[in-house]
């Protein structure tokens, strides 16, 4: 199970999001080529996917969505809950605070950090923000193990040292440069210049 | 040209970033190994993505920088300026529109929407807000040629069908679904849930 590519993490992902939505609306079982459709992929691969986080339903009738739905979170979330902290509360940090907290049962939005002293001590949608100085005592006090940096690119480096150093091992990257970080830390950038100008290219050629 | 692959795609912009800002402090040429460093890659994929975009410098004593850079605008650029629209103005469309605009000469944020009244109408750092009604209107008069979708999950789809009638071939989506669209649209999709739950999975398992 560890040899799971990233592709097909990130698809893996994207099912329980469309799983979710169609339990919500009630749905009790769904077919691989249907989950394929909604989720622009191919049926083969569905069944690729859902074989090698060990999801062992027999797909005849379609597959069960809440114990499909277990199988993926066993499989994504193991270990537990997941303590996030988001450095950097402009409008980028706090459409992510409030895009995730809540609707994961398995993350959690521990802790914001700024220097701003407008925000420092406040509370945003529910969580306390700290002045970015308290960053390395905070993570170890609330057992933060993942951050998300959206700070400006000038900061960044300093607030990626500064987390490593406190032990976290898992970094989103929001600012636009490539964060130089030890091998033992799984950094994803997601640059949106760099997106845009993917776009750009890719539509131009298509 | 037309093969370049994806990833080649994101390394050359990322080199474009790192460029830009060495160009501001001065900078005048470069080695491959120092671009490759910079961006957490290799030199001799360096070297293959630059002589993939048919830069023909002799790297001997580095590269150019401002040569490269002209390099890089030709080859990502090529066609001119791309005109982009935003869809939906919360924070993340706020921050992207701000993040975007006037840092690149050949890509403009042309039109901003969204339905709240209270924006509708409204000029947002520099950039006028349409009603969403008047999407396709817009996208036309403007010669609108990219979108970024960052309506909630419920309203993608419906926009997304608007836009690319409207003759949009290409889509940033932020929203958290896969969205369907014909073959010669080409899609980026950017959720941030999916983002964190990936760094979440491979932190745990470094």
């Amino acid at each position: 199970m560890e040899h799971v590519s990233e592709k097909s993490i990130e698809r893996i992902t994207l099912y329980r999001r469309i799983l979710l939505r169609l339990q919500k609306a009630g749905r009790e079982s769904i077919y691989s080529h249907e989950l394929a459709r909604l989720s622009g992929s191919l049926p083969a691969k569905v069944r690729r996917d859902l074989m090698s986080i060990g999801y062992s339903g027999t797909p005849v009738h379609g597959y069960k969505v809440g114990v499909l739905l277990e199988s993926i979170s066993e499989f994504i979330d193991r270990g537990g809950k997941t303590n996030v902290a988001i450095v950097g509360i402009g409008n980028l940090g706090r459409s992510i605070a409030g895009y995730i907290q809540g609707r994961r049962s398995k993350m959690d939005i521990s802790a914001l950090f700024d220097k701003d002293p407008i925000l420092v001590d406040r509370v945003i949608i529910g969580i306390r923000c700290y002045h970015i100085d308290e960053l390395a005592k905070v993570v170890k006090e609330k057992d933060i193990q993942l951050a998300i940096i959206t700070v400006p690119e000038g900061e960044a480096q300093a607030v990626a040292d500064v987390l490593v150093s406190a032990g976290i091992k898992g970094i989103l990257n929001y600012a636009p440069l490539k964060l130089q970080t030890p091998p033992d830390v799984y950094i994803e950038d997601r640059d949106m210049i760099m997106a845009v100008e993917k776009v750009a290219y890719y539509s131009r050629n298509k």
